[in-house]
């Protein structure tokens, strides 16, 4: 396998995909089209807009960006593409929308034979065991919470530490990781903005400028420097 | 109905309940034993001992707790019940397990037929449409979303403003909600901490210290003062 799941598409103050340039060089190496998954649809945005938000970055890195939403036949789109990019938004009408045109299983398939593959946010948590550690609102009903498994692991993107002046009782997202992990026995990788999953075959690394947050059944949480195996 | 649905059961810097105190008091007047719906286990303690928490706080007004874990027969529980208390946690295990064990109809029945409730954070999130709106991570995977809607809204307990001085590209609260509004025709009521709602008959109104703030399909969000007819 060949992917990035990242935290975040944008850092603070930067601008849409700028900090993982270098990465997505390396990615795409020899890749000249890819396909785009619009259905996480940020802030309601249609899948038009969407796309054109990922096409005017990856002009850039003369790539070719045609949106999932175009094709008539979308499982033969994924099959006959070379590589693939799923953007943030909201990750329960990603997963519905995936498993209701049958494509969760065909998109695990092709990424598995080897072509290259990128997700951000709710493109990353697809990449997970499930989507059970979203930190997204559940505004539809997914057929399912089962995702593409293509790490041994779940993924908290914009991983957040408490912040002790906070005056609220909302709960932490380490007291929300923890549950899950009352109900669930899968690693969970808190993955701050700024740092990434780096997998290359069976070598899977986190990357990026900051530490990355481990949660295990029966453990205290950790912490690994970026670089690391995971 | 005789109703609370609360944004939270605990101010910052105070204690359990506290600052329902009166209100308390006065919803659950003549009552003298209550059933306490533990499902929601925060950060995933005991029903038992979540129900001693309960029990604790109650026991300075002079009402008796009991945990519904604790009857064999829960339905007969919920129909020969005097009034209701559901504490938070998480929802999604709160309606999973309320939704499997045929209990959220029975006990929306019986609060429609006047039985006093109060929720709380999640408890209140079961008092509206569906579950749609909750703050919480997904960590099980209830048979539906659907709720009691013993109020024709839906909750966002624990509603946060932006905080403009946050480094950091997860969605804000508004945003979420927006974004369920692209979806759903549902209206979403805000509720800050401090703050609940109160239904007595068919009047519903806002409580507590805070404004109240209210996103509806296709307007601009407005706020609401304490006291106003929702």
């Amino acid at each position: 396998m060949n992917i990035i799941l990242a935290s975040t598409s944008t850092l603070f103050g930067g601008n849409y995909l700028e900090y993982l340039k270098e990465e997505l060089i390396e990615l795409y190496d020899g890749i000249d089209e890819i396909i785009f998954i619009p259905f996480a649809r940020p802030g309601g945005i249609s899948h038009q807009e969407y796309t054109q938000k990922a096409q005017s970055f990856f002009e850039t890195l003369n790539i070719e960006v045609k949106g999932l939403h175009e094709f008539e036949d979308k499982v033969e789109a994924l099959n006959t593409a070379k590589a693939y990019f799923t953007g943030g938004g909201n990750t329960f009408l990603l997963v519905k929308t995936l498993h209701e045109e049958n494509l969760m299983t065909v998109l695990k398939q092709n990424i598995e034979s080897g072509k290259p593959y990128l997700g951000c946010s709710a493109g990353s948590n697809i990449g997970g065991q499930n989507m059970k550690t979203t930190n997204d609102m559940p505004i539809v009903y997914p057929p399912s919470f089962d995702c593409m498994g293509l790490v041994p692991f779940n993924i908290n993107p914009h991983y957040l530490d408490p912040n002790p002046e906070l005056k609220h009782n909302g709960e932490t997202r380490e007291t929300r990781i923890k549950e899950f992990l009352t109900q669930n026995d899968v690693k969970v990788v808190g993955l701050r903005e700024g740092n990434w999953i780096r997998r290359i075959g069976d070598k899977i690394t986190t990357e990026g400028s900051e530490m990355t947050r481990i949660f295990e059944k029966g453990k205290e949480p950790y912490e690994i420097e970026a670089g690391n195996r995971l």
